[in-house]
């Protein structure tokens, strides 16, 4: 085991070593993340569970929110490409599949859906402008792939209107993954406190409702 | 001014004196709040802005998100102040007007919308649950009268429709501020990175426009 946590102190030299070590550092924050929530995991734990020196993880990501903007961007990517094999080539079509697609994709993400809320929030104001530029455009380039997805699937939909429906919809599943997610001291007050029982939400269901309100919308005011 | 810091550190024994130092460290909290963003500003900057020490301060509210959480209640009850004066007789009906009451008044009240994104994610998280229980069902009365409301100006809204409609537009004001309030370090790059010139945001504008998409797809799935 010493030899083991040694071993993960070496320096990382060539590229494949190096590009191996930034994987496993982003793995290490996704899977803390995702357990403990993004809010609670520090430098150091990630520095931990990778087993190397904070100093050699500053090599890598100049900050906790570095890393997690990373895998933002990662979810952003991951997002467009897993609608884009669903929604390439459409077996159903119109709003409804829009909506099933959009919700089922974002719901089978869930460290993504967490991050949505935490990076205007935290995320892009604790990094370089190198990263934040790095986030921004590639989520750019993912809402303007999933934007014509959408347009191919809901043809009602113009390029503006599908714009709007991606927007509604992260917007949405940022504030409803909170709500849905709450800390014990709410689980415990949602029990005894019936008036509050209504405030459980089971996320994939409810982003399902809302999605399809949206479109509705975007397609009624077209 | 030494006699006057001295006169800030004299403990508050009075219901009145008690009351008024409340009072003085939420409005101190709030307006470096406003001025600086909630995330940055520290229970030891808000003692200081009162001129009391940090200990007198754990008197009244257990931690920052406290005091954060107990403004976030008032911003409930003071929109729902806002829309009842508004809208409790109403001069115009219809879709149109319950959207811009309902984003005009959200954009008067801007540490609301900057607080709907923190509550749920850092706020709630913070607080005992008798904060947390008084700010739920203080939020929960905040949304039943406005639920209300809104179907008086709206009558094709059903309760439950209503009810979505203050959930979809509160979870995109509380996205749409962080997006149109961006730190220097985004609105330096959204300057110089033309394709990302379209992310800068006009809070009220689009605010209005995704309320609006809201309420014609809350009547059209109905």
């Amino acid at each position: 085991m010493i030899g083991m946590t040694n071993a993960g102190f070496v320096r990382a030299r060539s590229p494949e070593a190096k590009a191996q070590r930034r994987e496993a550092i982003l793995a290490a924050a996704a899977e803390l993340g995702l357990r403990h929530g993004v809010r609670s995991v520090s430098l150091g734990d990630i520095a931990r569970a990778v087993g190397i020196a904070k100093s050699a993880l500053l090599r890598y990501f100049d900050t906790r929110e570095d890393i997690y903007l990373t895998l933002a961007a990662d979810g952003w990517a991951q997002w467009a490409r897993t609608l884009r094999e669903r929604l390439g080539d459409p077996v159903d079509t119109g709003a409804d599949a829009l909506a099933a697609a959009l919700t089922e994709s974002l719901s089978a993400q869930p460290l993504f859906c967490e991050l949505l809320a935490h990076a205007p929030l935290n995320l892009e104001r604790h990094v370089s402008i190198e990263s934040a530029r790095a986030y921004k455009l590639t989520a750019l380039d993912a809402v303007t792939e999933i934007a014509g997805l959408a347009v191919g699937v809901e043809p009602r939909l113009t390029p503006s209107g599908a714009g709007d429906v991606i927007a509604a919809v992260t917007a949405l599943a940022a504030a409803l993954w909170q709500i849905s997610h709450p800390p014990e001291s709410l689980v415990k007050l949602y029990a005894e406190e019936p008036r509050l029982a209504h405030a459980s939400v089971n996320f994939p269901v409810r982003l399902l409702h809302m999605t399809r309100t949206t479109i509705a919308g975007v397609l009624a005011v077209a």
